[in-house]
């Protein structure tokens, strides 16, 4: 009797261990920060009339090898067990300190040769997002709109008060001159002109007026080992425009969005029909109300886009690592890295 | 045979006659403007803490008699007839006119002691949209706000920009000191006062250092006889607000969203937590991807709301003309026209 008593109060010692061995293990993989998510990155350079016939050879390479280089940078950080905002961040740092892309260093010009840039950063996790406009002073756009995020309570700034924050987190400013480039200056020499031509036709300043220059915007979406999505999008705008002009790339909802439970979606092209479709905010809907894939999801958002006459393009990545890039216009600049971690660049259709 | 030949002569010629008929009634159906819609007009002025215990039986009498005023002039644009655009102009520009709304005449002070205000409007027919952010001189953003919208092939213009847009379209422009009352000015002070005291304990200007004066967004949304919804927001911010805050009023898909397949929505509250939830948008899809009524679609976009700790209000009309007001604050300024044409207007919990 004694010795039956004793094996059932070490059977139930046992179990007791076994208990709290089992909770201590629950606690630490709760704790545990151990990559259970493949890493995941897509890029995007601007959608727009890009065909083979008008680029040059040399044209086609700077773009291959500024697209590989910013994936290869965005990829490396998620490697190194870095968040997706911080993939984000990285990537769009170097589209807009290239000159290639109508977004920092490449920026469009205004009607009134002034560049006025904008950008939005959204996190997946929390739902927080920060996003500028109209800044004509900030280097890095994609950078002020991480601090509005992470240091402000607010989500937009805009103008003279963006920068005058800006000044006050110690972002880089530089002068209007920074943004000069000879081919955006040209370019807005050539709406000028047409819009002169055009003035008696139509109404000055329609989309249509600045085809020339009018995409270009630069976007990523990332996913990284923590399962936590991530969007960014900046861009100089529209060539041409006017009157404080801002589209959809500052717009959460219309040209970056981001969250945990459905997708992160960065857009590109005639900002106005982004922001009337609410597009990028819809992507997300149709996969949480209608239970559609992100690739269904993203190629409805084209199709209203195409319903309402707006042409672009986007790309969006889910939280499985799914992701699809589908535009309505000739081209789009755009990458991602493969299942083997190696980048690769597209412009073209396929 | 040939009366037979004959009656089946004459059958083939009523025939022809009958479809002709038909024919010509469908056309003059189509062609027809007949109300077949019943008008629908919500309006709200504001959702925070306002409570019976903190209202005079004074003040309580203005509210009620503006939100009654311009309950009465929207309806009056509708059944003469006019379209729920001009309806929900009508409205806004009231309460804008009013000192007692954090719109127009009656915007909360900028910490620099300044007015900068915010406005969108929304055609749920044509998914047209409008919105100024930022803008200092403009006596009715909302109407700027349609100018944006129907005389630009734009759908947002900020700060200097849009008041030079406004200056060419010939909208009222009025100086600053057009903003000034005594009780928004002591809001301010009350609310930097109240700043300096928690800058030890807490980062500056987050929304809760300004529970005064943080609301008082005013907003409309209308359906007019031809089955039309639009819906319009008009707002002077935050009090005490920093570096060109810019909220969710004039946000298409967070402050302001309006499509005639699903329902028009107007919000007000916690600017950024709207703006993050891309709240109107999403009672929108709601109601399209998961086959919600308005009232179900906008309770959920509260909650959502609520889940990411913002407080706040909408309105929510459908193309049926059910709508709904829910809020998760105290109160909420708003007001509606019954089954019978009286404007009916609410301040408190039911």
């Amino acid at each position: 009797m004694n010795r039956f008593r004793r094996s059932r109060v070490n059977i139930l010692s046992l179990l007791c261990v076994a208990i709290s061995f089992a909770f201590i293990q629950l606690a630490v993989a709760q704790e545990s920060t151990t990559p259970n998510h493949r890493v995941r990155l897509v890029i995007h350079g601007g959608a727009g009339t890009i065909t083979k016939a008008s680029m040059t050879a040399e044209k086609e390479k700077q773009y291959y090898e500024k697209l590989t280089e910013a994936l290869e940078a965005g990829y490396a950080v998620l490697q190194k067990h870095g968040t997706s905002l911080d993939a984000v961040e990285t990537v769009i740092r170097i589209l807009e300190d290239s000159p290639l892309f109508n977004a920092g260093k490449g920026a469009v010009f205004t009607h009134e040769g002034t560049n006025e840039l904008d950008a939005s950063i959204m996190d997946g996790k929390t739902l927080r997002a920060g996003a500028v406009a109209a800044v004509k002073h900030v280097k890095n756009p994609i950078g002020l709109a991480r601090l509005v995020m992470e240091k402000s309570p607010h989500v937009m700034l805009v103008g003279d008060g963006a920068e005058a924050f800006g000044k006050s987190q110690g972002v880089e400013m530089v002068p209007q001159e920074y943004f000069f480039t000879q081919r955006r200056w040209d370019q807005l020499q050539t709406a000028i002109e047409k819009e002169k031509q055009d003035s008696i036709k139509k109404v000055k300043g329609t989309p249509a007026d600045s085809a020339e220059g009018r995409h270009g915007t630069v976007g990523c979406v990332a996913l990284d080992e923590y399962g936590n999505l991530a969007a960014g999008t900046s861009t100089g705008g529209t060539t041409n425009k006017r009157f404080g002009r801002v589209g959809d790339s500052p717009i959460i909802g219309a040209g970056t969005y981001a969250n945990n439970a459905t997708c992160a979606v960065s857009c590109t092209g005639d900002g106005e029909y982004f922001i009337r479709a609410v597009a990028a905010h819809s992507v997300s809907m149709l996969m949480e109300s209608s239970g559609m894939t992100v690739q269904k999801a993203a190629e409805k958002a084209i199709e209203t886009i195409g319903r309402i006459h707006g042409t672009g393009g986007l790309i969006a990545l889910d939280k499985n690592g799914n992701f699809t890039m589908p535009f309505n216009t000739e081209g789009m600049y755009r990458g991602y890295i493969d299942e083997n971690g190696k980048p690769m660049v597209k412009i073209y259709k396929e």
